[in-house]
């Protein structure tokens, strides 16, 4: 390897460190850091967001990067480090110093006021921490693209993606959601999920979570899986950690929770060891990790296969509670499709639409058409035309997830993406592997990592999410799949 | 405030964030790291060694700090600060940043390979890493002064503090220690610790480790109890983490560690609010904060006074456990004199023995005297000279302690001169509070913390450790203090 090279890798290698350090720092705040750390963590945030800005701009680096990319076409890993570092730098360069280092310390202060106000439903208490964040979240947006701010934005989650390549693509997931609704609400079907909603302790549910995340592929030797307010998962390769939630009177709240954190966590623990500390090792897009995480979560886990598997193991694992449940019953729970308020806990259908709300309120507040004021009337109002469901309180409404607080503008359309992929891929893995109802059902979770492995966690961010999309399925992204899906599953759930 | 200040404040306080990180880094490496994850941790400790390196060596700063230094007179903080700082840049400088770098990732790697040995008595299999830090560290400290690197070491726990000042006094405490254990051991009294080896649960402990604390004052809204392989505090001011490990059969084992680890914590959220991210607000050196561990855990901890505030609440805790106990017993049994092989539970007098021989050891390692294939025997043998015992194996013996794994050559010492200095600070206390056993017994701690508070936490690291001492106690360090204080309570408790 010659010097430039050489230098290029370290260069790169340890701006990858620094960004883990900095989840780490955000997974501590998260999962365990005592409430009154928040101020001096929120420095330290800043100080991190400065250093990595400094690391990324550095003049020196940038003339060894050039160097690189001029020959690093025999190579591709190589080139694809260039692309992926040029990107980063081009980033920096057009942000200043000070106000990416001030957006994390205030990104870091606002998380934790967010879950207070969250706690006391109290949104005017957090009003002036979320205003702070919008200004200079974009202020951000505007540095890095003046025109299109939050195309900006959206980029550092999905590159290459853009507001005007998801409008059509949204519409047709909001028109085609409500056409399936009307069909699932007309069927005249009685589905519930009162099976969740009995009384399962949470020492009980915790220790399931652990199994099963075993069962599904994670490795505890090489991650955690804690409790948190807001389920997430942080970490790579070697340390991934995941956190969950447990609600005693709904067993579905940790379970989803742990196979959709699992999807993620089997990603991160399945990129390239080789490349685990190169940009280009990395996961491709917050898109591509959505896929992962709903594909565990709704392809898998909402299947009678998986229930097949499941349920003999709840029965066990929570004795007497389920003796007159059948794979039948416990799989039509899951099942169920019900406008509801809080998004985390939405059936695979709705979901959407709470995305879609989501996209559209995050786009009017960076494109300065929303006052933060005006906010929960506007999640309000469009709850109901959304949904059609009226929010009680903000703790329901605008206060439930924690993304905004964090600065994260741009990050929601991931998770419709992320069902869009995850159809798209899981048909396609379908096809090469036709008997994987008949291996979930009995466990074996391994052919669908080895796919995944091969296809996506392998790949890293060699290529862009919609090229990644092409080269495993053959087709550019569509909104067919996930709704081919959603339709043949609810049609044997509410029978029409 | 000028410019220059402004931007002395923010290049010192931005590297305070970053030895915070880096403690951060440490504390969940002990603590909950998954195992796979330390080689990924080790490349980050490194980066951020580089970071920090390159931060406290900006040529740009350094001009800064000149200029600020030649006008800080007027302002005695302001002073304090420049010079932590120009004495932290002038080390930084004599060393090569990617030897700093390396010794971080190397003691990453290092512990976690030192607790895998200790857990299976393996020193071979430690043996080629601790030669690795050996190498490396010895590096260091030649790099800082090749006359004398274990001077240099020391520098960085005890600031001013050196080989040749250690050897009279530490010689007098060996001198001292052998008269006093000929004492006791000629007294003929029978006193055992059988009260603290009855069955006590765990979780129990855990209970009352936390209620304990919280007694002395620990603030648990900015810190943290958890356990760990080798107790320890890490963090400062409103983030501060203590951890403690527990023995189902030995309550003395919890107990003292938490009143040491709290005796550091104290310090730590005690540090002054105005100047929390200075330099010259930190702790004054390792010697002074293990002072407060050690006056906490000795002078305080085992009093007869803190017993009959103990033992009530040990009672209600224990239910049935200790009924037949008073607080004369159990005073008695907390100041059992036994010569031993784990410095961490050793009593208060032979202690220092323990640290002695360390010392003696890691002198000749860094004074390439002594091989680390040699040093086991050489632990052995020390040993049996100084405590007259034989080592049944290397967990019992040269694998006990973590701080050699982390490449912490040079804080042994801190220890003795802790407890040198926790006898003359007390001394002192008790003169100025003279009715303070009445307040231990009562459990009113805080007429303590008040008085270190103004003399010892807020005044951070104004002053050299030496200078420190004279002003808190109007004399230079001594060991009297402490050897007049064991020889009252030791003649109490031996009735000699």
């Amino acid at each position: 390897m010659d010097d430039d090279t050489r230098r290029f890798r370290q260069w790169s290698r340890e701006v990858q460190d620094l960004i883990r350090v900095v989840w780490l720092l955000d997974w501590d705040q998260a999962v365990l850091m005592p409430p009154a750390g928040v101020r001096q963590r929120s420095e330290q945030l800043k100080t991190l967001a400065g250093v990595l800005h400094r690391r990324i701009t550095d003049p020196g680096d940038g003339e060894v990067l050039e160097r690189v990319a001029a020959r690093a076409d025999g190579d591709p890993d190589l080139a694809a480090d260039v692309r992926v570092m040029r990107h980063r730098r081009d980033r920096a360069l057009k942000v200043p110093a000070d106000l990416e280092a001030e957006r994390a310390r205030v990104c870091g202060l606002a998380q934790r006021e967010w879950e207070r106000a969250r706690e006391a439903g109290d949104f005017e208490a957090f009003r002036p921490y979320l205003e702070d964040v919008v200004r200079l979240v974009r202020e951000v947006g505007l540095a890095l693209d003046p025109e299109h701010p939050y195309d900006a934005l959206l980029d550092d989650h999905e590159p290459g993606m853009t507001e005007a390549a998801l409008r059509p693509l949204f519409s047709e997931v909001e028109d085609r959601t409500r056409g399936l609704l009307a069909r699932v609400q007309g069927s005249g079907a009685v589905v519930n999920r009162a099976v969740f909603e009995r009384d399962y302790p949470v020492a009980d549910q915790e220790a399931f979570a652990r199994r099963l995340a075993a069962d599904l592929g994670f490795d505890f030797e090489a991650g955690r899986l804690d409790r948190s307010a807001h389920p997430f998962t942080a970490g790579s390769f070697r340390d991934v950690r995941m956190t969950i939630r447990h609600d005693p009177g709904n067993l579905a709240t940790a379970l989803f929770a742990t196979l959709h954190e699992t999807g993620h966590a089997l990603y991160e623990q399945g990129i390239d060891p080789d490349r685990e500390r190169d940009p280009s090792g990395q996961s491709c897009s917050m898109g591509i990790h959505e896929s992962q995480s709903r594909l565990w979560e709704n392809l898998v886990g909402r299947s009678r296969a998986f229930w097949a598997f499941c349920l003999p193991r709840l029965k066990e694992a929570f004795p007497g509670r389920l003796d007159d449940v059948d794979t039948d019953a416990i799989a039509r729970a899951a099942n169920v499709v019900r406008p509801s308020l809080i998004r985390v806990e939405a059936d695979e259908l709705t979901y959407n639409l709470h995305i879609l709300l989501r996209f559209d309120l995050e786009v009017a507040l960076i494109g300065g058409r929303l006052a933060v004021a005006d906010l929960p009337d506007a999640w309000n109002e469009g709850m109901r035309r959304m949904l059609g469901l009226d929010v009680p309180d903000d703790r329901m409404g605008v206060l439930q997830d924690v993304h905004w607080s964090a600065g994260m503008f741009g990050y929601f359309p991931s998770y419709t993406l992320g069902n869009l992929y995850a159809a798209q891929f899981f048909g396609r893995l379908r096809e090469e592997v036709p008997d994987v109802d008949a291996r979930i059902a009995r466990g074996e979770f391994g052919c669908i990592r080895e796919w995944l492995s091969v296809r996506i966690y392998r790949e890293g961010r060699r290529h862009l999410p919609a090229e990644l999309c092409e080269r495993v399925t053959g087709r550019p992204l569509s909104v067919d799949p996930l709704f081919d899906h959603l339709e043949r599953r609810l049609s044997e759930v509410y029978r029409f």
